[in-house]
């Protein structure tokens, strides 16, 4: 890798002494190709990179190429006021922003403000979500990451200068009828209420570079384990290992896929807080249960939160190192020393890795905040409140995923608290949020993020819901139903029954696919769930509409922004349109080039909006031109390490295309030192114009997959 | 006055080591009898108190009488972490708040989690609110107020020390069903970003006593000018002079009464930003206009922002004093600083006040956040925008009551940003929300704040909900249609005409009552619309009710508490139970004693909860036992300075009773000077055991009321 020069100052010093205060340049010190990095006054000694451990992927990065430092940015500036850190970042007129983490609502940004808090999702695109990451994409290709563990408050394009070099006209609403309740703002202005912070710009030639640079800086993405890209199934939170066995016995008699299996609290002696112990009553012999479940491929995943009960054995010799205020009357661990962490490995070691459970579901590092510590709560490593907020979910995730890697076995789990520099963690976020429409947003905004989300099921009010929620469920990063409150099957709405089990028996026959996708995720930094504006082909203008004047409604006629926010892209071809329950038909904006249904590989459209009606036993998916979509047939359980399947591959299209295939042992880190395959699959036209597909096997003797048969599905 | 010692330190110092943190005793510092004062730390220069420029009531508190600091707060602390102040104030059990600002949502605070902000209101209680005063009432009898700018996060009953006195017992959410999302905390806990504060507590035997010394040391509440108590009604906003006459002699023609109009920004020549003078075309003389009004005894109020448009003759001197970012490209003018005060005072005078302008509205002085000032902004005073921010509404409150307070001319307008020390401003706080059932809330939370609000209506999908939302109006401080974007008239639902007349005429019937109750509020203290948690044999048990776990909408199974925040006092005798559109019955709760339906004086019920089916025409009222209610016989406006009316007296019960009548000039100040009277109203029973009225009325030629009938209510 080409060595920069430690100190390489891209502009000169400017010093600014207009309003009121010292405005400086930023020095920017390039740290990769295409990635910048200044220290602006004394940043935090914790932050998210840090505790994260990021390992850049300079392959990748290097992969992507040198780029020049995004000229637009260089005019950035930065100063300190009453203690706090100010940060101003230029835009240009028609400039599109996305990120600042995973929203719910929207999936531009430009014109909001936020103040980024790790907290539950409460409705409001406010900045309190369960990633809060300080990251923000631009449309005209760069990205700028504020690697700060503190609540900062980012204003992206509200504020208007008195005297700057853009601001508009000024405007009179009594005559005017153009007048605009937000005046054009030239740049993304943000607080940090400390003494200083780092920043890092990325550059892209594409928002998708910017993202990929974000992704492969950060270690790349994550690579689950092959099981869990099938289906998995959290059962009742008071259910015995008996109970569990049989409702997977259930789920097998009945033809529905399973990969693992969700304990919530109940398998632990005490919960909320948590003893991390199992209950001997529900679960005399927890390591036999285990073993059970592995006979059938079926792997588990335990839930806790974090706060230690006082009937835990580590209780006593962890007390230490927890901070002054409880949750659920339960300890908080300040992970930020050695002591605590090596607590937590040897019991969770011993009384789970070690038999054999497959990863964890961690709980409530978000917050709701008003179980959470106080602002006030003061921890043994003298890290404030604030700062410990931000990082704990991702701070667990870390701690969490080294002890599987040390045990050089993969896991995948989920997590309700993150922050930058999370793209390499084994885990998704969920929450109890449940609006429907919504997670899909959540889809679209987590693919600028870093972070991976899933739109889980627990249960609906129609059998319509049931099968539009699993629908989408199982064209998310892990297809969950999580019945631990409600003990809802896939089967519980029987009218809609087979329509469920086929979304999910669909949902195992794309592993190939699918785990492709990851590994674009984790060797180029391509998202797998992606939002609209990611993609190459796809524009549509953010002009808003002029919207109404109404008194109790709209009262400063706020102009309504478009916004592409309930379609997303699994992978390089695959456009989901989910539909809503009450729905019965949508409009899909489909990019340049031609888009075939994937069920029947009819042409839908290209380039266009389309208006479709699709029925209730489908999720509308569209394939791209050229779109290579590797199968299998179908298993009640992802194939274990050894096992082989043909392929089925699916062509859309007309044109000759090829695609590579990953494939490596799906379940270790033997990936990390190179044990892995790509297999190109290619589609050419034969002497008489015939399209003809081909590929040659790898002669890796763990290679997963035999034969393959081509289906041409445009004709 | 009693003098207090310079210093008096009512606790030893008190350091304690534990949290990891130096935690120190406050040194209290009497200052008012009932009022002490604690500097922590260094506190900033700018204060809400300081920027009101309170003038404390010392008659009024003296008379309320000495007390002893409040035992329970002997044990707060403070200290210094991270470069802000934390507080810690100790609760008990059953202990119950109030207060944290004007919410819309909840009265009772304990539990709750607030950053207080200044902001339109969003739909949630967590501190962004139009009044975020830092200030809480107990129902033990105290109340704590934090004088700071900044945007404290108060912790009402969150937290959960590890090591406290009364940390509860940790419990299994798998065994036990009484598990409790929200374990006991013992205190509220405050974090204030800056590196000090003051800190006030009030002493009191009950809550009213708490509220009515925090009113008294901020100078005791406003004394609207009678005409305020009338009706206005706020015309659309391009109405010319003629259009505004018109309607003024409509609302007359149709005898509907008016004491004031309200002009919306097309008064102006330019608005969104300012230019504070008269649009030429539709005010060519405005002098005339406003003498035209006052010749049918109408008052006249002026929208306003703050905000100066480069068309303002004022633009270009006050250029230097204005911050660095505009709200919809006008200047923000930085008003800690004279010159800026003194252009805007030069130029309001002579073109409003001189000419008989009576009152103004102060629109977006507290945010929607998006088109306010970022927090980056700076200031040319060096105040930060943080500060700024938090006092902006309240300075201007203070500015323009001074303007008028120099003609001795009383004022009453509308305000949507303020913040402590605010209740002697004579200001109405209004918004956007338009929820009718939330505004009602307020109406209750308000009297906890040291505010006053208006449930204004403006418009209304059905003529139930129209006549239902002008009914709350007519028994609120301002009882307003604010027609300004779709020229409603309270005529406009024929089908309820009537009945919207009937209780507009009731509010003008009530004058006599209203202006006695705000004289409450200006020498006692009391405020004039009154939660029910500040009524005296009002008490209701805020257990929670414990709640059904529900995986989508309630998965921590929370309980819900027990909250009246849907009916409200006026003044000492009237709860007002509002019915919401779609309702036909409604709960009521009573407090002890004997209460009498207010249109038929029958007994109602007492100390107990009734449902009651009112009917469309009323609005439920009920009159407590000794209500004695002085009424005047119906006139379209306000009577003038010298007019004088009979007062009808109605007595509500069967009980001897005697109740003060306040009155004065209803104009100037020089109420403030002693001139006003009080008289006495005695209800007695006659040998036979007959009630009968008596009063004896003053012998001041300015008292407004001549002969007196008395209609006993109960039979």
């Amino acid at each position: 890798m080409k060595r920069y020069p430690s100190l390489f100052f891209l502009f000169s010093l400017l010093i600014s002494t207009s309003g009121f205060g010292q405005q400086t340049a930023f020095q920017w010190q390039q740290i990769a190709p295409g990635v910048w990095k200044s220290v602006v006054g004394s940043s935090d000694g914790i932050t998210p990179l840090a505790v994260a451990e990021i390992k850049p992927r300079l392959d990748g990065l290097q992969k992507l190429g040198e780029m020049p430092f995004p000229s637009l940015l260089s005019e950035s500036v930065h100063e300190k006021a009453d203690g706090k850190t100010l940060l101003r970042f230029p835009l240009q007129k028609g400039e599109q922003l996305f990120g600042l983490g995973l929203n719910f609502k929207s999936v531009q940004q430009r014109g909001t403000i936020k103040t980024l808090h790790v907290d539950h999702y409460n409705g409001k695109d406010n900045g309190r979500t369960h990633a809060p990451v300080p990251f923000y994409v631009s449309s005209l290709g760069y990205g700028v990451l504020v690697n700060s563990a503190r609540y900062i408050t980012v204003y992206a394009g509200t504020g208007v200068l008195a005297e700057g070099s853009n601001t508009p006209p000024e405007m009179n609403r009594n005559s005017q009828r153009n007048w605009n309740a937000q005046p054009y703002s030239d740049a993304v202005d943000m607080v940090i209420p400390a003494a200083g912070t780092e920043v890092y710009v990325f550059a892209g030639r594409t928002p998708m570079e910017v993202v990929q640079r974000y992704n492969l800086y950060c270690g790349g993405g994550t690579l689950p384990p092959k099981w869990g890209l099938g289906f998995t199934h959290r059962t009742p939170t008071l259910f015995t290992d008996k109970q569990i066995l049989n409702e997977v016995a259930e789920f097998e008699a009945k033809g529905y896929p399973l990969s693992f299996v969700g304990l919530e609290p109940g398998w632990q002696s005490h919960s909320y807080p948590n003893s991390f112990v199992w209950d001997s009553t529900r679960f005399p012999h927890p390591d036999q249960f285990l073993k059970q479940l592995a006979t059938k491929n079926i792997r588990s995943n335990l839930w806790i939160n974090p706060y230690v009960s006082s009937h835990s054995p580590i209780f006593k010799d962890v007390l230490p190192y927890t901070g002054t205020h409880t949750v659920w009357v339960g300890r908080v661990p300040d992970f930020n020393l050695a002591p605590a962490r090596k607590l937590y490995k040897d019991l969770f070691s011993k009384q789970h890795l070690s038999i054999g459970v497959s990863g964890y579901k961690v709980d409530e590092v978000d917050g709701y905040d008003n179980w959470l510590w106080p602002d006030v709560a003061k921890f043994p490593s003298g890290i404030g409140a604030e700062q410990i907020r931000q990082i704990y979910g991702l701070q667990f995730q870390k701690m969490t995923d080294g002890w599987f890697r040390e045990m050089n076995q993969r896991t995948y789990g989920l997590v309700r608290g993150s922050n930058a520099g999370s793209p390499s963690l084994p885990y998704v976020i969920y929450n109890d949020y449940y609006d429907h429409r919504d997670f899909i947003t959540a889809l679209c905004t987590s693919s600028f993020a870093g972070v991976l989300w899933t739109p889980e099921a627990r249960t609906s009010k129609t059998s319509e819901e049931w099968l539009r929620r699993m629908q989408t469920v199982c064209f998310s990063p892990m297809a969950m139903l999580n019945a631990w409150a409600d003990g809802t099957k896939p089967w519980s709405f029987s009218d809609v029954a087979e329509d469920v089990k086929a979304v999910m028996r669909l949902r195992m026959q794309l592993l190939p696919y699918l785990y492709t996708t990851f590994a674009q995720y984790h060797f180029e930094g391509k998202p797998p769930i992606r939002a609209m504006n990611l993609v190459e082909g796809f524009s549509f203008d953010d002009k808003a509409t002029t919207a109404q004047l109404n008194s109790t409604d709209n009262p400063y006629a706020m102009a309504v922004k478009q916004d592409i926010k309930d379609q997303f892209m699994v992978g390089d071809y695959l456009l989901v349109a989910p539909l809503f329950a009450g729905e019965t038909s949508r409009k899909v904006v489909l990019p340049s080039g031609n888009w075939y249904d994937f069920y029947t590989g009819k042409l839908a459209g290209k380039g266009e909006v389309i208006e479709i009606k699709p029925g209730l036993a489908n999720i509308p998916v569209f394939v791209k031109e050229g779109g290579i979509i590797p199968m299998i047939p179908f298993q009640l359980h992802t194939p274990t390490g050894t096992e082989k399947s043909p392929l089925q591959i699916r062509y859309y299209g007309t044109t000759e295309a090829s695609w590579n295939l990953y494939d490596d042992d799906g379940t270790t880190f033997d990936y990390e030192r190179g044990k892995y395959t790509w297999t190109r699959l290619d589609v050419k036209k034969d002497k008489k114009g015939q399209l003809t597909g081909s590929w040659i096997a790898p002669k890796d003797p763990a290679f997963h997959y035999t034969n393959a048969t081509w289906e041409f599905m445009t004709r």
